[in-house]
């Protein structure tokens, strides 16, 4: 018998009441009043939120509340013909490669079996091909310290693997932004290739959609999977497939499986997205803050100052550097902390020691036991509290390295740009 | 650009308010308190609610909140080894299936690619196997109005696919209660074969695990698929595969993968579960609700008594048969209601009068369109409200049998059982 149960209703959050600047979940944080109304209107009161008035047994069919009109609304808005909603971005990446073995299987003289993804591409990257079959390489590394990947690449690799195999690659897979230094790869110019050698081509929005303008038509993009609890303010598990129109029809399959009960064929069913992908309540979290989500990519300039300035403010700190594009063009923002690098050899916490002393400040988000390379975000924050986390690494720089006697020339803080020194 | 935002921040729930007595919701209800502790504890603030204290990258291992501690006590609670999180039940049956697969891919001198299933297994299992390139054949229909299935035709099937292709199926796939009827399957028999014949045993407890009392040891099952949005009193998309100690090691097998950047193998992902299934706010919910499913699962013969005097109230009505097994052993039930068909011939509304009359009177859960065939349940409601909804199928048969002129046997309503009386 399963003993401690009364554990499990009193769990608690490790992560209630602070800022967070882990830069996974800071495109993910919902508004105050969805929170709330997920509660009122009661959307989580049942498993199968959204599914009161299911009439065709797949949940992205619903039209009330409107599901339907809302992948519409989501596709227009990132540039796209059709969108499906799935168990996350992994999934979506899935369903879309999985779509184009299906199609291979077909007609496999001209593409073989190999995906070509960017060298930083997220992991769900190669465990989708993994799953599909596919055989994952990547072209060649960026450079330290921006680790900037180029479009030429690409096309050395297609035509490298042209020459061994006698195939094109099945797909090519590009990060739009990369989970390790926050780098804008050529989504555009990658583009163009693979309309030139006619490869599928997938860009992961995971990172983006929902948090900076992102047209798939523009960046010629035949798939875009989206993350809806990583950028569009939504709880999880939650992604988007969308496509162009040219895979409109062909991404879709309907089940080609018949109930032996009554021959009811399936034929509402998407066997790539497990027939019908539920969407519950993380659904309709992401249609509750379409509307803050779209006015907010209105507003990314705003975001990137607050994100530029904050990678000056800490490159202010001995040795500090912001790895990946410069200017960034992103929120995910990863530096070189040779100081917190140093501390940590002398605390008895080790490299623990620095996310554990910013949640003394009420910070969360750095990855637990690193010093000496952070990734981090203040995406989303206002001034204030992005000045917060500036103060907060200020001090507990300058506290170490007075306990511990350090080299340290102490940074001269500098106040925000002037036209957002009122916002708060 | 997209127009009239405004409509998504004022989604309406159509389920607010309402009893709800759809067979697939009913498991899945959350109670109030832990609904509000989603909200309170802000596990729905972000899409990753419980990754503040991720350290291996995989959602199961994470000690804080202690999911690895969940996971085994669940495990344990349903008589298996080892258990993971998945996106729903049919994303925990993709993965049994993907890993006997994996297994036949390095074997395959004994088992083929066929998978037997019960003739009344949900469809999420014919899409499992399509996405697995399993083909999927079923045992013979039962006899109405039963429509119980036995445990010799898996024998009679496993012998005739052995002598038709040489090899035996790669799994047995049952539903532990079928979706149509709510038939309790002989999960037991069918397990003593496949032990016999020396074949992958996978039982769907979709309908069960978390209402009613399940043990996989003693049905012999190798796997077992949970849904937490269908009977775990959570939020969805949430499921569970559970093993027992002989798939504990093959079944979660780690991914081949190795990250171009840095060389990093990607050991603690799991490809068959998308290398890491997330778990977010409704795994959360799962856990928040565990001490009370496990008390409600004792408490499953006063639901079950609850079921048996509805059925026999309901079918005081003329000619109102209950189909499936008899007594009926789960609280999803069949009518057949052909008064409800005769009065849906009169209505302007055509079938769609009995869902949307029972609306009237606060229930909501008929599909939409249905009358002379009704899938439903009280599992979870008070004696009160199992009265209520009994009282409403009346109400709305009096008042068309009186305004049609149709010939009526008035029923008489009979007290709940005395020991209950007090109950409400």
């Amino acid at each position: 018998m399963v003993k401690n149960l009364q554990r499990y209703s009193q769990l608690k959050n490790p992560g209630k009441g602070y800022l967070i600047i882990n830069p996974i979940m800071v495109g993910g944080i919902l508004p105050g009043e969805a929170q709330h109304k997920l509660l009122d209107e009661e959307w989580i009161r049942t498993g199968y939120a959204v599914c009161f008035d299911c009439l065709e047994g797949r949940s992205s069919l619903i039209r009330k509340p409107n599901v339907q009109q809302f992948l519409g609304d989501l596709a227009e808005f990132l540039g796209g013909s059709v969108a499906e909603h799935s168990f996350g971005c992994r999934a979506a990446q899935f369903a879309a490669m999985k779509a184009v073995a299906d199609r291979l299987m077909n007609n496999s003289e001209k593409h073989g079996n190999v995906i070509v993804a960017d060298p930083l591409c997220h992991y769900t990257t190669n465990i989708a091909a993994e799953m599909v079959g596919f055989k994952l390489v990547t072209t060649q590394a960026g450079q330290p310290p921006t680790y900037q990947v180029g479009a030429q690449g690409f096309q050395n690799k297609i035509d490298e693997i042209k020459k061994a195999t006698g195939k094109l690659p099945a797909i090519i897979v590009v990060t739009h932004v990369d989970p390790y230094y926050g780098n804008l790869n050529p989504v555009e110019e990658v583009g163009k290739i693979a309309e030139e050698y006619e490869i599928p081509y997938l860009i992961n929005a995971a990172y983006t959609a929902g948090v900076m303008p992102v047209d798939m038509n523009a960046m010629r993009a035949d798939f875009l999977t989206v993350s809806a609890h990583k950028s569009m303010a939504s709880i999880g598990p939650l992604g988007f497939l969308v496509v162009n129109s040219k895979w409109s029809e062909l991404a879709f399959d309907a089940s080609k499986s018949v109930k032996s009960v009554g021959g009811r064929a399936l034929t509402t069913k998407l066997p790539n997205f497990f027939g019908c992908s539920v969407g519950a309540a993380p659904l309709i979290s992401a249609m509750l803050t379409f509307p803050y989500v779209v006015e907010r990519v209105r507003r990314w300039d705003d975001e990137l100052e607050k994100t530029l300035w904050f990678i000056s403010e800490l490159e202010k700190l001995d040795n500090v550097k912001q790895y990946g594009d410069r200017p960034h063009r992103h929120h995910l923002v990863h530096f070189e902390t040779p100081i917190f690098g140093e501390i940590s050899q002398h605390h008895k916490r080790r490299g623990f020691f620095l996310a554990e002393d910013l949640e003394k400040h009420g910070i969360t988000g750095i990855q637990r036991g690193l010093s000496k390379h952070l990734k981090l975000s203040v995406y989303g924050l206002k001034w204030d509290q992005v000045k917060e986390v500036r103060d907060a690494f200020y001090e507990i720089a300058e506290e170490y390295v007075s306990k511990y006697h350090l080299n340290y020339n102490a940074p001269v803080k500098s106040e925000v740009p002037e036209r957002n020194g009122a916002k708060s």
